[in-house]
């Protein structure tokens, strides 16, 4: 049997077929342009599925859409992704194609976190949480085998925990989130403020002054070369990685939690000094593993795919 | 049909027997006195059990008992219970009097939790977190009716869960735990100093300068009256109890989050301060209740009762 995933973001529309074990047989991406308006997205979402559906010839069980913002499983509703510019849009009246498939939608970050449970990172862990450092901090929990979310559709916004009260300005217009410490946009942030106060520094001359060019491989790559305020910074970011993940075991205690988003490439470079300040922080002695994201930009795809098993 | 719930605490050891509506018909209370070790203990409840079942001549369908600590469900066994100085105590090994009944094991925090959905200011919201304010900050979670622990029995630590990375001294050994802004302890430590350096202040007089004799109570007091300081601090105090809030409902968005513990009696003095700043602090607006505990200090024997209906 196979299932299609629509993983709808900000940047692009990618539409993949995924078989009963997880593999995306075959993907199809469109740039997003939100500007063009909903009805223009949600036709390119129509006709890429058309095409995989008719280029595959196979049986297609169920389709299942991620999507950025606040859900609503039951009615199959976006209600509100600020980011899309999208509020209140009825999937099943927007997709009228596929009306022997049946349609099936959840907020992306659940969706990679079902992804990397069923298929991934998080495999037979039934209570995991998958979380994704980027521009933004998102995650998604899995609670004994199932996507949880809170009771207005709109829980486990994990980035906008306050961990540092009345700390760094956050996106949402507070202060001290564990986004505003953790994200990439975060560490970015912190290594472009180096530059700038140290003009001797080796991040300084790997962007030949121009600081704006700083992004988080170069911020790492900085600190694995030896620039002593460099190794301050990745030090400082471990920790506050560390503090959310904490927290988050505190509260959950999953067997496992994952890292995704681009730093997770890291590896063991990334997991093992968060791991160490993580041990140092649970309440009662750590048990729970930190890895990091194994099903990379695709997990959106296969988690969204698989909504119908949930 | 009717059910004995035993609430064991460091300080006492109540057992009460409660109808099908909650309602704890009859209780009976000793000092628990640690010192004397487990066995005294546990001859202790089942003592007060026996004389319970005897004097009340009614069918008991289960027995139900609330400890500190982790415990295991599954086992009926109290994992460890630091302040009792309990470790691996297998419930069913030691209280052998009662063959026919079976006996249910939970958290203390979990059963008020419990008790507050079943019966008290949650009732009718599947989706609800009880916290109680006091001595230090616990806390239970209800996800769709049930018991929220984690994978390993130890989960909602919510007290631990920090705010001010590098902030005050916790209990536990880390700093910045939420309990150590949120809790009664936080507070008194707040006033005490307040009163220390204002030797004026309004609170200073009311203990004659003997600053050890302050209490939340005392503090509350101050503040109502008009102490500048007194509503400083209190105010700070309602605004770091709401981050934390403001945090489980970006968690875990419940209907409901219930406060208890003593200072739960000031009611709306308490939940209108508090509320206002949670609506200013939560992702995406708030859509959460704030209210007081209802069942005061019988709701751990009340949750424990009706572990066995969980």
């Amino acid at each position: 049997m196979n299932y299609i995933g629509v993983d709808l973001g900000g940047t692009n529309i990618s539409v993949g077929l995924v078989d009963e074990d997880g593999n995306v047989l075959k993907k199809l991406t469109l740039p997003t342009l939100i500007e063009r308006g909903k009805n223009a997205v949600m036709r390119d979402i129509e006709n890429l599925c058309k095409k995989l559906i008719a280029e595959s010839d196979v049986e297609i069980k169920a389709i299942g859409i991620g999507t950025p913002g606040i859900v609503s499983r039951q009615k199959c509703e976006i209600i509100l992704a600020d980011n899309l510019k999208f509020k209140n849009v009825k999937l099943k009246e927007e997709l009228t194609a596929f009306e022997d498939i049946p349609i099936f939608i959840e907020n992306d970050a659940n969706c990679a976190a079902f992804a990397e449970y069923l298929f991934g990172a998080a495999k037979g862990h039934k209570n995991s949480i998958t979380i994704t450092l980027g521009t933004g901090v998102g995650g998604g929990v899995i609670l004994n085998g199932k996507i949880f979310t809170g009771a207005f559709c709109g829980g486990t916004e994990i980035g906008h925990m306050a961990i540092v009260v009345n700390g760094e300005e956050c996106t949402c217009g507070r202060r001290g989130c564990w986004e505003a410490y953790a994200s990439a946009t975060a560490l970015i942030r912190d290594t472009r403020g180096i530059a700038a106060r140290y003009p001797n520094s080796s991040i300084f001359d790997k962007v030949g002054g121009d600081i704006r060019q700083i992004d988080a491989k170069l911020a790492f790559e900085a600190a694995d070369e030896g620039d002593p305020k460099m190794i301050e910074v990745i030090d400082k970011y471990h920790k506050y990685v560390a503090v959310g993940i904490a927290n988050l075991i505190n509260i959950f205690e999953p067997e496992v939690v994952v890292i995704g988003g681009g730093i997770c490439q890291r590896g063991e470079k990334l997991t093992k000094p968060v791991l160490a300040h993580v041990d140092k922080m649970v309440f009662g002695g750590n048990k729970t593993e930190v890895v990091t994201a194994k099903l990379g930009n695709d997990a959106g795809i296969i988690g969204a795919a698989m909504l119908c098993k949930e």
